[in-house]
C-alpha cells in the first residue's frame, strides 16, 4: 500500500516503557548503510538520543537503523539518562546485528523519568523477531504519543529511466502538554548520494517544511529529524536535475509530515496557512506570519469560524517585524477584509463564513512592496486547549 | 466589494411575516426590462408563487424583478394563498412603479401558512425606500430562512473586449426541518442575450450545480432558481467561443452557490465529493451517487471521520445501478481501500486519519469499464440531525 524504498524494513515491539497494551518501540532498518544526516532542536537542554545521534553523525557517514521509542523523553535524564541510552542501543544492536555506532536513537515522551531498562531487555529479541514482518504504518503507530493519528508520506521519482522511493514517519502535534510535544521525522529513500549533499539536502528540506509549522511555539527537548539514503535503488544525483528532483521530492514529503503535524494540534479542527509577502526582508516576513500562527486569540477566533481581522492585524503589529501599518493588507482567501491600513466595510461576515468553515483557513498578509515573503502553518485553538490552558489569555 | 452587474439594485424590507427584527423580503430590481429564466421543483404540490412564475415566463420574455419572502412558503394555501401572492406583487409593484406580469416570486418558509396581508401593506414602502441602498449581502440575508449563512458567488468574464459581471444569490441547506429547506437561486447578468439562448443556458447550469447535490433527498414545494440577463453591459453571446464563456461563468456561479448549499446542510460539517466512473450509462452513475450522497449510514461516518467502505459499498449495491460487484473500486481521495470487490489489507484507517479530518472528501467510485460517470455533491450528518430523525437508522 505505502511504497517502500528498497533495502528498508521495520520493526516494532511492546517495550512497556510507559504505554500498555500497545507497540511502543520501532526501528526502520536498511540492508546496507546508509548516508545519514540530521537536524536537531535548537533547544540548549538536549535529550539523551539527541546527544547520541550528533556524536554518531559526527563521525560517521553512514547509519543502518534508526531506533525510537515513545513513552520515556530520556530528557533532563542526566549521566544515568545517557547510558541507558547507549544500553537501549547496545541491547537492540545485539539482537538486530548491528554495532553500537550503526545505529540512530530517538525518543519522545515525559521528561525527567529514566528508562526502565528491563522492559529493553526483554524486548529486544520481540523488536528483532519482528523485523521484516512490520511495515511501515506499524512504526508509524509505534512513536505516537498525543498523537491522534499516525503520519506517513511518501513519493516516487524517476529521471533518466532511473527510480527512486522517498518515504517519510514522523510523530508530533499535541499541545495540551507541551512536554510530550516531540517532533520526531524520518525520512528514508534508496537514491545513491553522497554525505555532504544529502546533509545539505535535508536541512533545506526541513527549512521549508518542519521549520514552517508552529504548534505551540514550543520547542522540544528531543526534536529530531533523521534522514537515510541507502542507494538500494538506481537513482543517482548525478545531474542538477536529478539533485533537484529528489531534493522537491524530500520536500514534498517533509511538508506532507508537517502539514499533518499541524493538522494533529490537540483540541485543533483547522489547518491556517499564514503567508506574509512585500516585507522589508525574509526575516521581517516570518516575524509577522509567526506572531499571526501563535497568537492564542487568532487561533482561538478560527477555532469560532470567526474571521476577526483586528487580532490578526494587532499580532502583526507587535509581531517586531517592520512595516507601515498604513500599508497593511488582510485577505481571507482571495477575500479583502483589511486595506492599506482600514477594514473593508460591508457585511464580511456574511462573506467569509462559508470559507471560514473549511478545514484549510488561507491568511494572506502584506506589509508593503518589499521583497520578503514568508508562509507559516498553524493550528486552531479548540476547546480543550483553552480549559486547561485558559489563564493564557486575559 | 461584490460586484453587481449593472443596472441591478436590491431592496430589503422587515415585513414581521414570520420572522421578528430581521429583515425578510428582497426585491432584485432591473432598471431594464431582463430576459428572464427560471427552473422549479418537480414536486407535483407547488406553491402559489412557483405557479405565478410558470404562468409569467410562459407569457414574457423579460421581467424587470424577483420578489422574495422568507418565512412564509405559501404552499398548500389553496385559492386565498394564490390571491394573497397576487396582491403581494401589487403592493410591491405599486410601490416600485412595476406591473404585476414583471416581477416574479418567490416564497421559502412554513408550509400551510397563510401570509398576512397587512404585513405586506406596511412594508412595501419601505420595500420601495430602500431600492438602490440595500446590497446584494443584505439581499442574501433577507432571504434566509434555517440558513446557516448567506450565499452569494460571482464572476466577472471579459470577451473581444466586451465584460459581462454575473452575480448569484442562494438560500437553502437546512435539513432538520425539511419543510423549511426551500432552495431559491438567482442569477443575474448584464450580458446581452436570447430568450431562447437564457433558458436553454439556465437549464445547463442548473443540471451541472444545483441538481448535483443531495442534502436530505427531499424535494420542497417552492424551489425556484430565476435568472434575469438585463443587456445594460456591453457583453453579446453573438460568437460560440462568448456563449461558451457565459455559459460557462453562469454554471460556475451556480455551482459555488450549489456547493454553500451543500456546506450548509444542518449539524454537517463536511462536503462530500462523489464521483463514480466506469458506469453502464451517467443514469447509472448518478443512481450510485446519489444512493451514497443520501445514506444516512454513509454520512454519519463521515461526520464520525470514519472512513467506512462497508457502508459505501452496501449504499452502491442497493442503488439499482446494474454493475458487476468483482469490478467495484473505491478510493478516498488518491488511497484505494476497495478494489474489484475485495477491501485492501492494511492499516487503512491510520493513511487515511488526516483525509478524514479535512472539510472536502472525495469518494472516487468506479464500477467497471463503462462511459457512465457523475459527480454529487453531498454533506455530512451532525449529532443534531441523528438526535432528531435518531429513528432513520435500524
Amino acid at each position: 500500500m505505502i511504497p517502500v524504498p528498497h533495502g528498508f524494513s521495520f520493526a516494532v515491539a511492546a517495550a512497556g516503557l510507559r504505554y500498555q497494551d500497545r507497540n511502543d518501540l520501532a526501528v526502520i532498518y536498511s540492508d546496507r548503510p546508509a548516508t545519514a544526516a540530521g537536524t536537531f532542536t535548537t533547544n540548549l537542554v538536549q535529550a539523551a538520543p539527541v546527544t547520541i545521534c550528533k556524536e554518531v553523525l559526527a563521525d560517521h557517514e553512514t547509519a543502518r537503523a534508526v531506533l525510537v521509542n515513545a513513552g520515556v523523553a530520556n530528557a533532563c535524564t542526566g549521566e544515568e539518562g545517557l547510558l541507558n541510552a547507549k544500553l537501549s542501543i547496545e541491547l537492540a544492536g545485539d539482537a538486530l546485528g548491528l554495532s553500537l555506532d550503526e545505529i540512530l536513537p530517538a525518543s519522545t515522551g515525559v521528561i525527567g523519568m529514566q528508562m526502565n531498562m528491563d522492559c529493553w531487555r526483554a524486548a529486544a529479541p520481540r523488536l528483532a523477531d519482528s523485523l521484516g514482518k512490520a511495515g511501515p504504518m506499524e512504526a508509524a503507530q509505534a512513536i505516537r504519543t498525543t498523537d491522534a493519528f499516525p503520519k506517513t508520506a511518501w513519493a516516487e521519482i524517476e529521471h533518466n529511466g532511473a527510480k527512486a522511493r522517498i518515504l517519510g514517519l514522523a510523530k508530533g502535534g499535541g499541545m495540551i502538554a507541551p512536554n510530550m510535544a516531540t517532533l520526531l521525522g524520518f525520512i528514508m529513500t534508496d537514491a545513491q548520494v553522497d554525505v555532504a549533499w544529502w546533509r545539505q539536502a535535508l536541512r533545506s528540506a526541513v527549512q521549508d517544511s518542519f521549520n514552517r509549522i508552529t504548534v505551540d511555539g514550543d520547542t522540544s527537548t528531543n526534536d529530531t529529524i533523521l534522514a537515510l539514503a541507502n542507494g538500494a535503488g538506481d537513482f543517482k544525483i548525478d545531474t542538477e536535475p536529478a539533485k533537484q528532483a529528489l531534493l522537491e521530492a524530500m520536500t514534498e514529503v517533509c511538508q506532507g509530515l508537517a502539514y499533518m503535524v499541524a493538522q494533529d494540534a490537540e483540541g485543533g479542527t483547522k489547518v491556517a496557512h499564514i503567508h506574509v509577502t512585500g516585507a522589508a526582508s525574509n526575516h521581517d516576513a516570518e516575524l509577522a506570519a509567526r506572531a499571526v500562527g501563535t497568537s492564542p486569540l487568532v487561533k482561538t477566533a478560527l477555532f469560532g469560524q470567526d474571521p476577526n481581522w483586528g487580532r490578526i492585524v494587532c499580532a502583526v503589529g507587535r509581531s517586531g517585524a517592520t512595516f507601515d501599518p498604513d500599508r497593511l493588507t488582510l485577505h481571507f482567501g482571495k477575500i479583502l477584509v483589511y486595506r492599506e491600513g482600514r477594514p473593508v466595510a460591508g457585511d464580511l461576515d456574511g462573506l467569509l463564513a462559508p470559507l471560514m468553515r473549511l478545514h484549510d483557513i488561507d491568511i494572506n498578509i502584506s506589509l508593503g512592496d518589499g521583497p520578503g515573503q514568508a508562509t507559516i502553518l498553524g493550528a486552531d485553538l479548540g476547546h480543550e486547549y483553552v480549559r486547561i490552558n485558559g489563564d493564557y489569555r486575559t
